[in-house]
């Protein structure tokens, strides 16, 4: 199934280095040479350089005929997140070059491509870290292949069709716009372009020639009528400029007074950025991009990217961000990297696709490891309940990723302040506090069996944990229900840091496999059936998962959820927009709170995505940047051309 | 030096087919053979798939050290554009196919890359037409390989910068905010970042720790104190989005109610794009970045990019986009695609190092066409006043495009109206009106002929020419001292239809090398010396290349000339913002008007890019898009994955 490439032997350095001072030291092997030990042939896959490749779609049918089978499907999700950071991404890429490096395993990681934002930002980026990175970080915390700024650009011609269009019908006669849309040609005859025939099909008219349409039925099409009060489409950056949250726009002399207040989300919190998650093919992609609800009509009837003629457009400019992006880890195993929604207010999942092609790609036996966003109870519940929806897969087992010092903070340590000593709580032994903490790992354990599927707990090691804080995580974690629970160090020590945990993780999936064929087996199962009103659904996660005793609707959440089921989109799955750092609506509320009444807001809808978002107070999807970003600290070595100081 | 790559040859069918029929009919070779037919090695390239390479700036010492000698050198220009198109960067393709594809000359074609923009606007692509064309179009014209996404990702984090750095400053203490700047380590130790050396040094500040600095040098250090009312720098977008022309920012509510106005402009008018298309080397880039001029303090101090701290991580953000991008004609001859200056505002020349690049490539007896933007006045000026300039590059030959129907329009036509069948002047011989028309072709001979360059008029035939009318022009232009002009016909023959044209070009260019070793031939040189005053060097362009009479400046451009020479920018060179529709300020006035006053509104400088910029008239530096724009035709199909409708 392909030449394999030698494992990359670390030279293990302590104390750890920096990142980019790690992720150099160690030189790719050519991309080429990593696709070809995962079977890819060379018209599978199209080059950026040397160390990155676009997988191209087609590689789907090519190699499904080849009946390989289908490699085991491992999530992995993290404990509700704090400042002193769980280490999710880092856990995903070391047990992977565990399984790849040191078991010999076939082996994909699938990642999340970061937004440039935080990367200059406060965050910096997000390749893993320690000795467990993918490689070049710089790559992969830069532009990577361009999916973000096609998103981007497609986003913002959106947009701009938008006011764009708002303001010719605002200066036209219908039968002049009419006219200017469908223009004659030389012979003076007048046709409709492809994409109009969505439109004239969604107004139930079956003429094709525009001669043919009644004034009546001329205005129909051409008007799109969009209240500028009910345009839901905003633009984006992939900058953190949190001045662009509220702009009001069209003040120049020649928008005539047609200004509109709106604003701009970052790049990744686009619903084109959901979309390309939750895609499936060519064909499926442009069927989304073009049914994405942008606008309400004065009528109430909701307006879609086709009815503004730009559903094709946008397909191909999204036409290259559909194939996942390869690269490697620092022990050359190899990752996919492909789309990263933003998770508060989209589904937090890398994309349907790079999944699908790593399970064909490793066969049977083989792993695919992927990441799910932020804190599990966002994360993960998005990832059973919409990707898998989408997707068909199921997977054969969850991971969840936790710190002693985290649990401590769950367990009620001390608040970390920014520039201040950690206490010292944090880095001296404290049994109470873990303990204590441990209530919200193994909530995140139980919601994960809800849904059928085995867990193994990961428990990330920092240097000054004591055997006995992580024996009482362990024992904690196997008391909530977990399969098993493993110590791992592959911060410190790559993959030979993570064999411990990749060993368990076969046997639970192994067993998983065996026992799925015999009857009394746990199957997996979604929360809750798409056919509930939208209210049942967002009552079953509130409650079953978060565990609030009640939801409550404000009445503009009321009644735009009457409007979502009777525009027909009632039986989309749920995607909450909610803060990752509790079960609850507050932030502030650490461990497992319940018994609360989870306030929703608002409540939107990502059509073309696939979804309906419900908003749990604020949600800021436009990040800012504070006094010294991290951008004071990159630079570019001019004579050997490195990048230096990115994190 | 190198294996040759066989000619195409093309199919031609009359009557010539849509651009993308012709485009996609041609099946391109793989990039790496087009580069090993230039003798690039694997490592001086960077596949992007199979038909784009990046070719890496550092191919200029490994094949310096060669000594291949330098090809020649040609610019390609054209008379003032009308709606009716003179086809410049088609001929400029036609031929570079005839040169290598007919005449087996080593030879480059060096373009700009189209912004996004047009694309799905009004104008449609930029990849030439009919059997002149680079392919695959669709790359061309679309993302290529993220050159314009990375100046739109580096303009706006600056501009993010700009607004954060404001919004700290207002609302922190000195201590503060510079305690903020340089935060302690874990051993209670401050430090300065490296790109805050630069700001030191530049306040006169020659100490190393921050623990040295008094309290009026933290102020200094720390405080920006830019003035809201004299920020220059806009945001950016690569779409046509005439609402972002006028906006207000800073509405949210966490803004705390500092908004100001400001606009976004199209993506290739950043100064980064104009900075990429003139530095010489990563060095040199990594420089002009950070001193990029983007506002003014209350004091009147120009502040930076590098006073930001954000000088490092722009390079880092524009580390790809420095290396040229190798695409192919349908002749299979090789094309540089690099930078896009938007023409008006800034030089609208392709890049200094991709000429360079490619000079060295072609080596001795090669072609190397580059071309220039809009009519000569503006392209061909800044091209041998800017451009030369700055790369130390002196041209052999310049190229004028004209067309017959172009002339007749300078000569007295009626105007095009958009949806209206042609007048019959402009598709029937009118003598008359060509002869007339001239004027305009004249005086751009005229114009090169200033800066000692030998010019080769290129008569761009239509299908509804007559031999009377094209032998007037060839007449025309050699009385205006053209050293030869030609009738080519490569859009609907390709370059077999411009090989006397290449013919032409190579008499002239091998005469020019010939007698530049003589003593009484002419040499290049440039129009005014730099150490003219700002209003000299304007004087010189106005009165030699317009032929106004004299200059006018308004109150503001007197201001700002005055605060340019006390800041010490006063010895740029000039890049006027004028209209390309006339040799006035008035883009009514076609042919060869005279004796008009030229008024300057305003004067703003690129300090980055290095030219002061005079702003005659008003200028749209963000386009709208149309009732119907190109993006209703524009599609995917889903099976073969092919873009259709792009023009």
């Amino acid at each position: 199934m392909g030449k394999s490439v030698r494992n990359h032997e670390l030279k293990i350095v302590s104390p750890t280095p920096a990142d980019i001072v790690i992720a150099q030291s160690v030189t790719p092997v050519p991309i080429s040479e990593i696709a070809e030990s995962l079977g890819l042939q060379s018209e599978d896959i199209a080059l950026y350089g040397d160390t990155k490749a676009k997988v191209k779609l087609s590689v789907l049918d090519r190699i499904g005929s080849e009946k390989r089978g289908r490699g085991y499907y491992v999530v992995v999700g993290g404990i509700s997140p704090t400042p002193l950071g769980e280490g999710k991404s880092t856990t995903t890429v070391g047990v992977c070059q565990a399984l790849g490096g040191h078991l010999s395993k076939k082996v994909v990681t699938c990642l999340r491509q970061p937004s440039q934002g935080p990367t200059f930002g406060i965050k910096g980026g997000a390749a893993g870290g320690g000795y467990s990175q993918v490689i070049p970080m710089e790559e992969f915390n830069l532009h990577l292949t361009g999916d973000i700024h096609a998103i981007t650009a497609a986003n913002n011609l959106l947009a701009a069709a938008i006011d764009a269009r708002m303001f010719h019908e605002s200066t036209q006669s219908d039968a002049a716009l009419f006219n200017r849309l469908c223009p004659a040609d030389k012979s003076g005859k007048r046709s409709f372009a492809g994409v109009m025939m969505r439109r004239l099909r969604k107004l139930g008219i079956e003429k094709k020639d525009p001669a043919e349409l009644t004034a009546e039925e001329k205005r129909q099409f051409a008007r799109l009528d969009m209240d500028p009060e009910r345009i839901t489409w905003k633009r984006v950056m992939d900058t953190n400029d949190r001045f662009l949250r509220k702009i009001t726009v069209g003040q120049g002399p020649d928008e005539k007074g047609f200004t509109r207040q709106t604003g701009f989300d970052i790049a990744v919190a686009s619903e084109i950025m959901a979309v390309l998650a939750l895609t499936t093919s060519l064909a499926d992609l442009r069927e989304r991009l073009g049914r994405m609800v942008v606008a309400t009509s004065k009528a109430g009837d909701p307006i879609t990217a086709d009815d503004l003629g730009v559903g094709g457009a946008l397909t191909v400019l999204m036409k290259d961000a559909i194939h996942p992006t390869l690269m490697q880890t620092l022990e050359r195993t190899p990752v996919l990297v492909h789309a990263g929604p933003f998770a508060n207010i989209a589904h937090g999942n890398s994309s349907i696709v790079a999944d699908q092609i790593a399970l064909q790609l490793v066969g049977d036996g083989g792993f695919v490891i992927t990441e799910a966003g932020f804190g599990a109870d966002i994360g993960l519940e998005k990832f059973f309940n919409i990707k898998c929806r989408y997707s068909g897969l199921q997977p054969d087992c969850a991971v969840l990723v936790a710190t002693v010092r985290a649990l401590k903070m769950h367990g009620g340590g001390p608040p970390v302040v920014a520039g201040r000593p950690l206490d010292r709580a944090y880095v001296e032994e404290n049994l109470d506090l873990v303990r204590k903490g441990c209530c919200n790992l193994a909530r995140h354990v139980e919601n994960a069996k809800l849904f059928g599927v085995p867990v193994v707990v990961a428990i990330n090691k920092f240097g000054t944990d004591t055997q006995e804080e992580l024996d009482a995580v362990r024992a904690e974690a196997l008391a909530a229900g977990a399969n098993e629970a493993v110590v791992t160090s592959h911060f410190a020590e790559g993959g030979k840091g993570a064999v411990e945990l990749a060993l368990a993780l076969e046997r639970v999936c192994r067993e998983k496999r065996e026992s799925g064929s015999s009857s009394g087996s746990e199957e997996f199962k979604f929360l809750y059936p798409l056919d509930l009103s939208i209210k049942e659904k967002i009552a079953a996660i509130a409650t079953k998962i978060y565990r609030a005793s009640d939801v409550s609707y404000s009445p503009e959440a009321e009644e735009q959820i009457a409007i979502y089921e009777r525009q027909g989109f009632g039986q989309l799955p749920i995607c909450m927009a909610k803060t990752q750092y509790s079960f609850s609506h507050d932030a502030a509320l650490k461990g497992a709170p319940s018994g609360f009444v989870l306030p929703i807001r608002e409540v939107r809808a990502s059509v073309g995505a696939g979804f309906i978002y419900p908003i749990v107070g604020t949600m800021s999807t436009m990040p800012g940047l504070p006094t010294r970003p991290c951008f004071y600290d990159i630079d570019i070595d001019c004579v050997t051309g490195q990048v230096v100081g990115l994190s």
